[in-house]
């Protein structure tokens, strides 16, 4: 298994005496691999918002760790307090980043741990909220590994493969979403060919998916956004698998920006277009993507970030959206842990019931 | 007019001795505003291949002074010998790039200008060259008004214009094309409301179309390439306006990489979809866009180009195509300076008669 010299690579984990949150700055990849430690809720919070750990069950298990270290040095004398203190802490965090669903869930799910154990003595309640981001964590690694297992059963040995952002190993420390079918594919031979897409502005494809695939010895090729119509039309890809940020309830689903250009491209081109996520992305509560809000992010990211110089005129006006919603009409199937969903999608409600 | 701004910004002239071309070099933009002189075939090939003079026409105006250039130095005793000369500078200068067919076009001219003087004085024939390059030139700067015309008839003030690449002022030296209506309009109060892709890798529309725009007083906003589906989605655009590098004769474009995906997306959220050129631009020899030449140009362009360092790993493999094409079915019309043309294009061929 070539792609084990990626275990070492640790997007997100609790150091070993617990009371730091330990992430490989993704900012920095692939030039420096530089771990950093967060001990505090605030840098946590820095570290999600400015990307430093990204991908949507990546965020979800920084800010269960996140909240747990609040947990830590949060002074109650009785529950009611030390609750009250906690919500606090977790609306903050849930300021870092306003479209991957699984930051609130997993902001939530700590406080639901909370409240189950409103009669443990206030000096244990840390822990039980380590071992519920423990079990996040867990839980989000077992699914990387259905999910790829569900979405090999769609793609063939040899194929070319198109996936846009990442959506890998460094998006959920573990195999990955998107990513998942293709270590798996690795692992058994199917020798796909993989066209990473750059993802701009920050480049997420061509920093971390382009390093991640390179590292785990798969074939993969690195195009400009705008290159993926060529691509396709030159017949060289038979799928395309993206990852997920929020999937709402009718199965329209937000993903990094240019998601959706990709999903029309390959609905153009007669390519199935897969989204892959765990049930964890899905969002009840939004019944379409018009409800789900996009982030939009700093000019300086589409005209200075990573530049030597600026690379537009001064005062230009800047859009930069770092989200789009794919419509589910586009999307051939959405594969979760649970299994291979198509449209309508009513599968999504089954699988999920939002607490 | 605000615009006239612009015309200190020289894309392309001969200097006031004739014996040199001077170009805005297009690689410093908007940084630094940096002219050069060139006054060698081969500084007029290299400035070519790197991209410092670029856009169709504009290559085709360099490419013929530099021909004129190079008819100057030619040492001859009669026509056969200045010619076969001719013919080889010709030759080498087509090298420089593969797929605008004005560069081919611009030095045939010349190379038939020539011929149609066998028997003028040798010492005559440069200037009768430079006279060829001066018309070359003034018949492009006119066709660029008349396309701006044209294509002011198909839109509305007040409305939302998309464009990739850079088709402007820089591109030919004068209104531009697909930046031409956007150019008379505003001297006519149109007031609209531009969007520029940046277009990776080398930001020709955040480093020159937003520049030119910014300077003529034009309300632009600048995008990465894989947010114009949002942007579209978002109801924001009421046409998408482009340039191109080579129309064939079925009315299959060839333009900056990314063309054909801003025409699939269009084609979905039914936006109309023009290509502005001049009549030089059209290529009846080539039937199809399949017949078209794709360059291909170095990785590092991807990797490393303008950054202040590698945002790759090291070794990737890299797939950098400079063109793609559009497919004429996806083109709601192109606008020449002979008017407009609808599928399925067959005034193109009634337009140009190929020599």
């Amino acid at each position: 298994m070539e792609h084990t010299s990626l275990s070492h690579l640790c997007t997100v984990r609790l150091n070993e005496t617990h009371d730091g949150v330990v992430i490989v700055d993704q900012t920095q990849l692939p030039r420096h691999e530089i771990y950093l430690t967060l001990t505090s809720i605030e840098q946590v919070w820095e570290a999600i918002r400015k990307l430093k750990v990204r991908g949507a069950p990546a965020i979800g298990i920084a800010a269960a760790y996140g909240l747990y270290l609040s947990a830590r040095n949060i002074h109650a004398d009785d529950f009611a307090t030390f609750f009250r203190k906690l919500q606090h802490q977790g609306h903050y965090l849930a300021t870092a980043r306003p479209t991957a669903v699984n930051l609130f869930a997993a902001i939530e799910r700590i406080e639901r741990c909370a409240q189950a154990h409103t009669d443990a003595p206030l000096s244990q309640l840390p822990d039980l909220l380590r071992q519920e981001a423990d079990a996040l964590r867990n839980e989000d690694a077992a699914a990387c590994h259905a999910i790829g297992t569900h979405a090999l059963t769609l793609l063939q040995p040899g194929m070319g493969l198109l996936t846009h952002c990442n959506a890998g190993h460094l998006a959920v420390s573990e195999y990955g979403t998107a990513l998942a079918p293709i270590y798996l594919g690795q692992e058994q031979g199917y020798d796909f060919r993989v066209f990473a897409d750059e993802t701009r502005p920050l480049l997420q494809g061509a920093r971390l998916t382009a390093f991640e695939l390179q590292r785990a010895g798969v074939n993969v090729t690195l195009i400009c956004d705008n290159m993926a119509s060529l691509v396709m039309r030159r017949g060289w890809i038979q799928a395309v698998v993206v990852g997920c940020d929020r999937i709402a309830a009718n199965g329209d689903t937000a993903n990094k920006i240019g998601t959706s250009a990709v999903a029309i491209l390959a609905h153009h081109y007669g390519i199935p277009f897969y989204v892959l996520g765990p049930t964890s992305t899905i969002d009840l509560h939004t019944p379409t993507g018009s409800a789900i809000t996009i982030e939009e992010r700093d000019p300086s990211e589409i005209t200075s970030w990573g530049y030597r110089h600026p690379m537009a005129p001064e005062g230009i006006k800047v859009y930069n959206p770092a989200f789009d919603i794919t419509p589910a009409e586009l999307i051939t199937a959405i594969i979760t842990e649970k299994g291979i969903a198509r449209y309508p999608f009513t599968e999504l409600s089954e699988w999920k019931v939002n607490p």
